[in-house]
């Protein structure tokens, strides 16, 4: 298996509604995305998806009992007030924050907002995984 | 936001089981993982990262009520031959095999393998998403 991931597809209750909270961020479907079916959001390199929860439930060969199922998101930029710019821009797009933007142990700044479909991202600072331009982390 | 993903974690019951079974899948780990505490595999610009479930639920501010939570990684590779030798070499690694390669309705190929923590990946061919030689993907 090759060191890399092609996709992360979230399931949603409503692909539309899901759809606009990822766009009111500023993030723009492919060509290729079916509306009100299915969102994919090219991501440097690899794909961000929203499908349907309970059609990615039975392709994913899962049991699906609602909730959180131990998978989080993160989201590095390049200083800590961009964290917290973040955290207020996701709020407004109607996001919860469930942390806001505060030092971490490990000598950053993050916070996390978790979207309308309970899935959590973390927004972070880390000065030990620097963004290239393109917005891809380069560990040391 | 920029669109793009930084790092995915996955929460897992034991970082040094959940690390034995992806080293036999072939990726290895980055020199700041912390044995037994966290591990990051850098994945083409963004990371992977395994860390203890309710370590993590605690940190996303989520109620963990186990399960699957609604999202699924997918290893897109070059030809349906390829997904059938990875889920084989996912099986024989101690993953599930929840869905056998088959061809797909959107005219590819695909089967799913669950991990030791119930994490599905789905292995997929798709002609339509042509990988470059780094293993990105992009999409027309």
């Amino acid at each position: 298996m090759e060191q890399r991931l092609t996709l992360v597809t979230l399931g949603v209750a409503d692909v539309g509604a899901a759809e606009r909270f990822y766009r009111a961020l500023g993030w723009q479907p492919h060509a290729s995305s079916i509306p009100g079916e299915v969102a994919f959001f090219p991501a440097g390199g690899m794909v961000v998806a929203l499908w349907s929860r309970t059609a990615l439930a039975a392709d994913s060969a899962v049991a699906d009992r609602g909730g959180w199922g131990g998978v989080t998101l993160a989201h590095n930029v390049r200083s800590p007030a961009e964290v917290d710019a973040l955290l207020a821009d996701a709020e407004r797009a109607g996001a919860r924050v469930g942390r806001p933007g505060a030092p971490t142990e490990w000598g950053g700044y993050s916070g996390v907002f978790i979207d309308p479909d309970g899935h959590p991202w973390e927004v972070a600072h880390n000065p030990g995984w620097p963004l290239l331009d393109d917005g891809s982390v380069a560990l040391g």
